[in-house]
């Protein structure tokens, strides 16, 4: 039987999703907490593979099993036996038809960025920056909607094939002092995001124009990107399926807000 | 002339506001950045001394100085040469008779309880506890209201002569899966806010019956506290002053939310 489970992460203890042999990984400490309670290996696959320190408000992952156990029982099972910086939220058994990952028609992420040099708390969470011009992003943001070849904005070690990918939703979103990015597409190239993100801060903050944006993407020139953003402020958020497999798209976190002490 | 500065600081990397000879401290860092702008070695006397791993929303600080900068001069130029997990909020020149311990009639923190295991993200900030009846921490909380002997919840390593300290606000504040335990007092021992935090929750959780607050205060036995409640959690929030010295005694900080992604 597959079984899809909804998994939240903070990423800073974690050498990214993947599993590898001598780090700490997310998937490393999901596939031994689930053959735990499958009382056999497990292999997994997921929606897509974050980065060391990114964290998920919404990972999903699959996994086939013998193992004949009820939902909630996966759920409070694999929990059991999972750091408490993982957790598992949800689960459900789906059909052999669904892939956690080629399944999956869109990933959305969304960025955090903290305006105020007063607010310290938000730091494991969040690029704090300085004076930015939100309409020279949002200028420069309109220029990623759409497929583009995003050549410039992948890590030289990406294993992709090409480049081009789907960009179906970029907003900002501001909240008091925080400014969120959300970002929506097919699927995203190693470190896209965070070269994005870079890029248009450096542009909120007048380094760059926001036309870079449009060279960046109709000439790609890796060398021409300012850096990318740290990995602290990026969260996984949702995953696009389609309906017919019943899949929860996304899971709200209480995160930030106000404390008025 | 005497100087008073409102701080913030995430206590995760310090071994504790004091200044000590071979370890990063929120007091050393401070002096470091205040002789920069001071042009002299300065001397600092805080409120509260802060535990390891202790934050503060505000704390307050004094010292004398022969440099005559203007206040908001203090904030930015201290702030320059901070790490950015500390941060001056104010500056104000005071007169002599102004002393940021010995004047100070109260302190107050809040301790962060986290009661749903699904959120992962206020880890660094809170002690995430299970199955709380907080009827039962309220009942145990009046018992500690007014003048006791705080023995039983005093570090064995503290140097106060006595243990005679004076609450006079001690309250719960639900918001979410959040519980805010706000207490207030003329001052505490070592360990105080944290073992006192334990015991509540170890009363909350049926581990100990309310009561055994008012027998730990009638007859202190370090012996039957349960512990003390992580670090992490707790946080110096406001001091109270004589109105007279014209001193802001708290400031908000935006922390805890929700966030719909």
């Amino acid at each position: 039987m597959r079984v899809v489970l909804g998994i939240s992460y903070r990423g800073e203890a974690y050498c990214g999703f993947q599993i590898q042999d001598d780090y700490p990984t997310v998937q490393g400490e999901l596939e031994k907490a689930i053959e735990v309670i499958a009382n056999h290996p497990v292999k997994t696959t997921c929606a897509g593979r974050t980065d060391k320190g990114v964290h998920a408000f919404l990972q999903v992952i699959h996994f086939d099993t013998e193992a004949n156990r009820d939902e909630a029982h996966w759920v409070r099972g694999v929990n059991a036996h999972l750091p408490s910086d993982i957790r598992v939220r949800w689960a459900q058994v789906v059909t052999d038809d669904f892939h956690a990952r080629f399944s999956a028609y869109s990933r959305s992420y969304v960025y955090v960025l903290n305006t105020s040099e007063e607010d310290l708390f938000i730091e494991p969470y969040a690029w704090s920056v300085r004076q930015i011009d939100l309409d020279a992003m949002r200028k420069a943001g309109e220029y990623i909607l759409g497929e583009h070849d995003f050549h410039a904005f992948q890590s030289k070690y990406c294993q992709a094939e090409h480049a081009i990918r789907r960009v179906t939703e970029l907003r900002f979103e501001t909240r008091g002092h925080y400014i969120y990015c959300h970002i929506t597409a097919n699927a995203f190239v190693h470190h896209m995001v965070r070269k994005l993100i870079a890029t248009l801060v450096a542009i909120g903050q007048g380094k760059l124009q926001p036309k870079v944006m449009a060279e960046l993407l109709a000439k790609p020139c890796r060398a021409s990107v300012p850096g990318q953003a740290p990995a602290k402020g990026l969260f996984l958020k949702a995953i696009g399926y389609d309906e017919k497999f019943g899949i929860p798209s996304k899971l709200g976190s209480q995160l930030l807000g106000e404390l008025d002490v």
